[in-house]
């Protein structure tokens, strides 16, 4: 269930009273465990809630087997069994590697997912996907495990760095993407890329975003086909956020995405008719929000080998979702690799 | 769905005609790869069916997270995608391990289990539990991920040696002692425990015990009611299991099982009235066909503490299955220090 709070500490009370499990345990990294954990404790201490924290080291290099054996041995330790709950509060690293760990952990258990950074609330926080990085690939090792219950709270927000905000509004324009066209898309990204929006515009532009993704995942929760939609401006973005890990040079995800989106939005025009005015209006406006994409023709070959091991691929292709127009995915489209060169091309000539 | 068959390698590759996939993953231990894959092989070969062998070290201590990275490893280097098929052939440790590669790799790909022992046949092939052993606890890290197809053929059995057929056997005399009670229970447990039992008889009785497992999963894949109930004998049993585990000295798991349903039929009799006669006949039948369980009185701290681990437990309970009679289990029945004391006295003064 997804519960929209402004005021987390109680709203979390309430739900774990409805709730019946054994142990509470909370996982957290080091900035949520400072930032966010002090919102919810001292509600649960008051209304004598007692939990285990587990903490772990942020960033999405963390975000690995070694970090995902550390929560394993805190359940143990911590004697959690079937019938515990592990409370995810972070940004997508905490709740996807969270999220893994109660998958795995004696077979699954339930969790909570408490998303602190945008990116999170509209993106890795609902929908299930679980899963950790492996062998230097994103999101290798995991499985669908959907949360007991997420929890929106705009006080987050507040003190989030402009990077995350914005790593956070790629997702959100994706789903604009990806919404019924009623023309409104656009608009709504510029408003969405307005340093002065209210929080309260904010709140509801999230809670609509969260819509557009929980409609599809419950259409089809395992991605085996709409779902695959979600995966707009990751294809060619997942490539570049692994390559930019790779080298020691990462950003946040949603920069990727939005590099990713550039190139995808440039090859649904030239395959699938995509309008050509929205292409460049949505481009340009990607531009400037993300910045040069720090790719040169030197990295297209590793870019190429790095989409080969897309999830979405199936034998030797690499397969991707383009658009029609707005709001028309295009699912299982197959990407030759001068395509891929010419949508990378695009992408710098954007620079 | 489960595929009776005495001549798997046209059958495999009937199946396998049907199936869409893009690569096909075959995963063994050294034994099934020497003994079981040749009885395959030659079939794909001549169907022109390509597949890409996996070898694992056989034995349970092998079914660890280096292991399951060994495989993930095979699977990344194998170009596997989303839409490739991996097909377990061989005993429990392959198919959970395989099974549980097959759940989180790329967030789960399909697979299929060809069981070649008796027990991966009755048991572990079967429902869709998968896992891996962890800091020596049994079966701690896994997922419910059910397989593709089931094959069950008997010409694997003929060379099995006689412990590992017992080690099946011990199951099929627990789902005997689930199934709704006709009267022929025991009797059909004496006629299991014939050495010259017909192989055309074996099959039946494979295919029969396979059913009330079958039946009990269907009813409840997650194990949150029913299915609880093939946990018999399993609460004890899997604490011995390890512990033999942890000492150098491990037994079967069958073994393990037997010896842990005669210390719950003794607490079934005690506390659900499960029928003295009945348990006498069936206490009397384990120990002469499994031996002396060898385990001392000083064993019994550690073996509680295991106990304490057990997946089906809540809170600091330890909850286990009895029975109230043939065909009637009790779910959830909670057991004190004294009385797993008392079972394992019992299991002990059979020696």
């Amino acid at each position: 269930m997804i519960i929209t709070t402004t005021n987390i500490g109680p709203s979390l009370v309430e739900t774990l009273r409805e709730l019946s499990y054994d142990r509470l345990f909370i996982l957290t990294d080091d900035h949520t465990h400072t930032c966010c954990l002090p919102l919810i404790a001292q509600s649960l201490q008051e209304a004598g809630i007692g939990y285990q924290p587990v903490t772990i080291a942020h960033g999405d290099d963390n975000k690995s087997l070694l970090t995902l054996q550390r929560i394993w041995d805190a359940l143990i330790d911590g004697n959690a069994t079937r019938h515990s709950l592990l409370l995810c509060l972070g940004g997508g690293v905490v709740t996807d590697i969270g999220g893994f760990a109660a998958a795995s952990y004696k077979r699954g258990i339930r969790y909570i997912n408490i998303p602190t950074t945008l990116l999170a609330m509209v993106d890795a926080a609902a929908g299930g996907k679980t899963a950790i990085n492996y062998k230097g690939l994103k999101n290798e090792i995991g499985a669908f495990h959907q949360p007991l219950h997420i929890f929106l709270c705009s006080t987050f927000l507040d003190t989030l760095p402009t990077q995350e905000r914005l790593s956070g509004i790629a997702e959100m324009i994706k789903h604009l993407l990806l919404r019924a066209n009623d023309g409104t898309a656009f608009a709504t990204c510029e408003e969405l890329a307005e340093a002065g929006i209210s929080p309260v515009r904010m709140g509801e532009l999230i809670t609509s975003s969260v819509a557009v993704k929980s409609d599809i995942v419950a259409a089809d929760p395992t991605e085996h086909g709409l779902r695959k939609a979600l995966n707009f401006g990751h294809t060619i973005g997942h490539a570049i956020e692994e390559l930019l890990l790779s080298q020691g040079t990462p950003v946040p995800h949603g920069y990727a995405v939005a590099w990713g989106m550039i190139g995808e939005l440039y090859l649904s025009h030239i395959r699938e008719g995509f309008p050509l005015t929205a292409m460049r209006q949505f481009t340009r406006l990607l531009h400037e929000l993300y910045g040069a994409c720090p790719i040169t023709c030197n990295h297209y070959d590793a870019l190429f080998g790095l989409m080969k091991h897309d999830k979405k691929n199936c034998a030797d292709n690499i397969q991707c979702v383009l658009l029609a127009d707005i709001g028309i995915p295009k699912l299982d489209c197959i990407l030759q690799q001068n395509e891929i060169d010419e949508a990378l091309d695009f992408i710098r000539e954007a620079n």
